[in-house]
């Protein structure tokens, strides 16, 4: 760790940790240290200008507005997620940016959440996956990247406040991982810790989570920056390892800091060590040379084929899309003229130029009628009924009818939730009307959060879920719609048939300052699956333009327990696509409740017409263990596991069974260990029923043996307690060698 | 407080504070302390032989068998159980025993708690009055009575290690009222503590379960005493408030006790305490006069008249039942012949004699042909094909079959739980082919714990859950089925559809010694009905043989917060019989999640054909109370009520709405008030907006109107971060002008 340098007065280190405004620190240009300008966000950079409003959250330099990660996340495809990070590093540097806060990876726990469009998935693996390639593009062009919000911050309601209270094991098998993968696997310049509390302790003052987990035990060496007012007392905040307090505020806390520095409450290495880690974070995001480049053309181009991967095909009956050349299309909805393709909040950005669907399917079918009619009125002024039969009347006339449907921008947003999550009530009746009057109805949705497709599903032909894709979703729409692209986004999450079937739907957003986890690690799929709850479409769900062929699945071990599984994917179809081979883990029975199935490996291949290929998926141990608190560690259990090639996370194609020796989980026994657990036991079981049958009468044993019932009911009661139920009582030395005997076998 | 005699020495006390063995306390005769028996259990004394096996589980001195608890909360009927109560009294009193452990009222969490068959239901309402009326029945024959298990004991499995994790208004609302009603109302002599630990913390060492609440709060001053082998330290134990360990060990810990007082770790005054109240305890189970009598023949006689009026009727299809007169019944199930009436484990009692079904059908039915198979095998040794056949055979030839079937004594007991809810295999396959083959088909059900009817219910045309009916279960069965009683059971649980749709589900039995109770307050139809789970019969569902009319209902305030509802019921069909009045409340929008209804008050009534009364019930502040984790009490929200009369727990009949004016809950603002509080308060928020907009410039003023949206966006922020992003600093001296203003209104 480089230490600042050493005639840096205590005041000046403690300024250069907390902000010197909004979007930069202070500077000590003589230790090496300039001031670093930190800037939203994950899908684009929002450098604000000089005269912004105060609270931050609009006006900003107009740059690429990127699709954000709800769509990003339907890629699955780290390949692209990394180059769409290296352009947003580009422009970036362009922008004069030394750290991009983002990519966000917290765990989409209820579709609620109003932030979920900032956040990859329900899924641990894949958000870590794609969150991690996020962090290497964006960081191949020397510019920092900040992984937020660590941790457990899934949701808006009362976000300042509100305690996570979420135990261990769900902490570490849901809530941690993505954060951790791309800590070990990307190295990322900055974490930024969440404004919530964490089991009652704020995370910018949660010494567990800064300093034990995220430090010591995953080897993090970049900076920790505060989400934006996430301090509340600064020096609780450095001593848990948060370095660096964002915004500024006038220098008040770094005389908190300075004062308890002089009290003796806090150690001025804490500070130089903070300090030290800021100099580390200039030195290695101004190694870079020149101030980079960004074509916004070239931007603009790379943000629609992003885009267009993100699209999922969710239904298409009969072949229903892709759209023929000719003929007449009525596309209808407000939204595919004026495109809602990012939320709200600190992640806004002042796009460059915003392509609508209209103008964008237009220029794709020179040989067909686009006629459009708004349909619907995102400010709720216009009369819904005019502005629906009008878009009937075209529907009418059409050979097909295309309505743009979605979440309007003050549905959703950072900063509050959702609560609830249905479409707006127009559209539902709009879509109700469409579809009863045209010849064929496709339903395209925009929005941030999942909506409930129940009330109108059956009665389209086709669904395309278009999420929010950036400010060249117009094309990426009209590229799906045409079949210039085909589809291959998959679900990152499930869209359930209704919110009360959600997992978290008791628990959710908390109330008086709690927010229980209840559903611990049944989360998503890992809910539906198990408890057998049916959803709309599963995590994992989208369809083609071609088909695709899954054979020769098959599972290896590589090692005690680690495996690979290897299957031959051929485009069976007519045209090119690409498939997301999913590998799921089914866990034997073992010392905690499990999942169904978990997503434990993926792979996206892209495809020519007859081309086949072979992918293989590598499993390591974390494919099969879970967190076992009495240990304080992971753990595999011993027992068959079932590796499942799965089309989507509820439908199974193929598996293979792999058998694991698993660790040694058996403990030595103790005085407080269950009847069951000594009676079980291989070795001391078979010892002490002979010696109980030896203490005992004839008569008391042949009652004994007749009452073998009574010994399932006082299976769980401690060795402790049963002795005192013993007709005679058990030598000390005897148990103690039966404990001895159990802990050499252990 | 009597204090024990001056002279009995340490040793001498502390030992009396231990068992002299399984089943008695140590005396002190000079002191004027007897030795007490203790004896099991809730629905039947078991007194145990000198002679009994040492696990003490099974023979016993022959008593009455009523029907346990979970028949008994189907009566949903206090004067009942009040007489039940005063019958083990009476018994208890002949048998020598001093205090008779029960009821026991913990919540049924989930239907696969093994001990379910002992405890009344999944409301503590319900739970609550029926334990205050079997507490003052018992203790009315000068015997103590002991609730238990205190608290949080909803499951075996691990039950003497498992820390049930819940939070404080999930225990306040869900787990404590049934034991804070009948402290209250019913001043038991004994209270048992639990064998699991609460959020880490055992029973026996909870000083805030013990001392806080259960003597502090509610005013309990009779004795605590352990659960059988519940106590690990006894220090700790004597030091939260268990005052009697139970059973004796030999003098082992209370040598441990006196070892702590000499080392200063105990005070003496504690001992004495305890020793005082195993005095109370002495002299008031001790002040009744002579021994008492308990004639079998009528103790037999109520056991069957209870057992009668716990029945219910879940299904009648075209009035299926009563059976008539004549004609050929073909009676199948072995345990028409072998009456399942008691569960397994503790309470397990050695019933003074058992009638049969089977008998007591032909006994009803004179004129008519009873024929009997026993159509599946208990053993499971049987030839399950061959005992089918034979069954189906005389199915055929009947007018109407009735299968009596249900769980077997090794599916379900103290001392572990279920794994599912289906009945055995064989007897689901007997029902089919019975219920094809025969003309009619009545199920008669046994069971202590719900079981699954999904497979079959709709094949067959009536159903009766006969639980477990105690010894003159088998009378009891023949009295409904023929309609010498009518049946007025009520469900004092849901029966849902499937084990997946429970609400504990996710979180049962637990792993690893923690269940997380993650379901909250949610706990049976609570669940359901709020998040609109749909059930095979909801709580409370319950048929008879005549038709009742419920008119008239009204809802007046009393009070601030209370009222009461009544309601006319008519007796509208052509037989005696009886109707249970049941009031819900349906909460405003408060401070927490509310369940969608709960219920606050019911009572039942017997009527002769076209007689009519008027019911009135109370309804106090509790039922529209809530516990707020803030305040750290009962608080009432303001707004609008609805109380519902309910045919069950899902038909609401009738409604009427309650304003309510509730408690002040608004709290003053602090800096830690969020910008949502500081501007929602109705004095404060408009002051705050003046001096805001007069800080700013007149362009900044217009963008802050223009950015409404910007505030719900940042509406969850405490004001201490907000006044850090405002243009101009707001004056410290206002904003304290304002925080007071806000401490006056509150």
């Amino acid at each position: 760790m480089p230490q600042p340098h050493p005639e840096l007065g205590l005041d000046h280190k403690t300024s250069l940790l907390s902000g010197r405004d909004l979007w930069s620190t202070e500077s000590a240009e003589d230790a090496g240290i300039p001031s670093l300008v930190l800037c939203d966000g994950p899908h684009g950079v929002r450098r604000q200008l000089a005269e912004a409003d105060h609270l931050g959250v609009h006006s900003s330099e107009p740059a690429t507005c990127f699709p954000p990660a709800v769509s990003l996340a339907s890629s699955w495809d780290p390949d692209l997620v990394r180059r769409l990070g290296e352009a947003l590093g580009r422009e970036a540097r362009a922008l004069g940016v030394d750290v991009l806060l983002g990519p966000g990876v917290n765990i989409k726990r209820s579709p609620l959440c109003g932030r979920n469009f900032e956040y990859f998935s329900e899924d641990p693996l894949l958000s870590g996956v794609l969150g991690a390639a996020h962090v290497e593009g964006v960081q191949s062009q020397g510019v920092g990247a900040s992984v937020k919000h660590f941790a457990a911050n899934n949701q808006e309601t009362d976000r300042m406040r509100v305690s996570s209270d979420v135990d261990e094991r769900t902490l570490r098998e849901i809530y941690f991982p993505a954060f951790e993968r791309i800590v070990e696997q990307a190295r990322p310049a900055t974490v930024m810790c969440s404004y919530n509390r964490v089991n009652g302790v704020h995370a910018a003052e949660n010494h567990w989570l800064l300093t034990q987990v995220l430090r010591e035990e995953w080897g993090f060496d970049g900076l920790v920056v505060s989400d934006w007012g996430a301090v509340g007392d600064r020096v609780a905040a450095l001593l848990a390892g948060t370095d660096l307090e964002m915004p500024g505020n006038g220098g008040g806390t770094d005389a908190e800091v300075a004062a308890a520095v002089d009290r003796g409450d806090l150690d001025r290495a804490v500070v130089d060590t903070a300090v030290g880690r800021l100099r580390a974070l200039a030195e290695r995001v101004r190694a870079r040379t020149a101030p980079g480049e960004a074509d916004p053309g070239a931007q603009h181009a790379l943000a629609r084929e992003v885009a267009a991967d993100c699209l999922v095909l969710l239904k298409n009956r009969e072949r229903t899309l892709p759209l023929t050349p000719t003929g007449r299309v009525a596309l209808i909805g407000e939204f595919a003229e004026t495109l809602r393709y990012q939320g709200g909040g600190s992640s806004h950005v002042n796009a460059t130029r915003v392509d609508s669907a209209l103008g964008q399917l237009r220029a794709q079918l020179p040989d067909a009628h686009v006629d459009f009619a708004p349909g619907y009125d995102i400010t709720g002024q216009a009369d819904a009924v005019r502005l629906r039969e009008q878009a009937v009347r075209l529907a009418e006339q059409a050979d097909i009818a295309v309505l743009v449907v979605g979440l309007r921008e003050s549905d959703e947003s950072e900063g509050f939730d959702r609560e609830h999550i249905e479409l707006p009530e127009d559209q539902v009746d709009l879509i109700h009307v469409v579809a009863e009057r045209a010849r064929r109805t496709v339903v395209v949705l925009l929005n941030g959060g999942v909506v409930s497709l129940e009330d109108w599903h059956d009665e389209v032909d086709a669904v395309v879920e278009a999420w929010l894709p950036g400010q060249a979703g117009g094309g990426a729409i009209a590229d799906v719609l045409t079949g210039r692209v085909n589809p291959s986004g998959r679900l990152a999450e499930t869209i359930p048939f209704r919110l009360a079937d959600t997992p978290s739907y008791l628990n959710f957003p908390g109330e008086q300052g709690h927010v229980r986890y209840g559903e611990g690690v049944m989360v998503g799929y890992r809910y539906y699956e198990t408890a057998d709850v049916p959803v709309r479409y599963p995590f994992g769900h989208g369809l083609s333009y071609t088909t695709f062929e899954q054979s020769g699945f098959q599972v290896s071990g590589t090692g005690p327990d680690t495996a690979k599984a290897t299957v031959t994917v051929t485009n069976t179809g007519d045209r090119f696509g690409k498939h997301v081979v999913q590998i799921y883990v089914s866990a034997p029975r073992r010392p905690v409740s499990s999942p169904a199935r978990e997503l434990r490996g993926f792979a996206k291949v892209a495809l020519a017409p007859g081309e086949s290929t072979s992918v293989e998926i590598d499993l390591d141990r974390r494919a099969f263990a879970y967190w076992d608190i009495t240990r304080d560690g992971w753990a595999v259990a011993a027992g068959e596991y079932q590796v499942q090639l799965g089309e989507n996370a509820h439908d199974v194609v193929a598996h293979a069974t792999l058998h694991l020796t698993g660790d040694e989980l058996a403990k030595p026994l103790t005085m407080d260990s269950t009847v069951g657990e000594w009676f079980g036991h291989p070795a001391v079981g078979p010892a002490l029923t002979e010696a109980m049958m030896a203490g005992m009468t004839e008569e008391q044993a042949a009652a004994a043996a007749e009452n073998a019932d009574a010994m399932r009911m006082i299976q769980s009661m401690p060795m402790r307690q049963f002795l005192g139920f013993l007709p005679a009582p058990l030598p000390e030395e005897f148990l103690e060698r039966l404990m001895g005997m159990s802990a050499v076998s252990a």
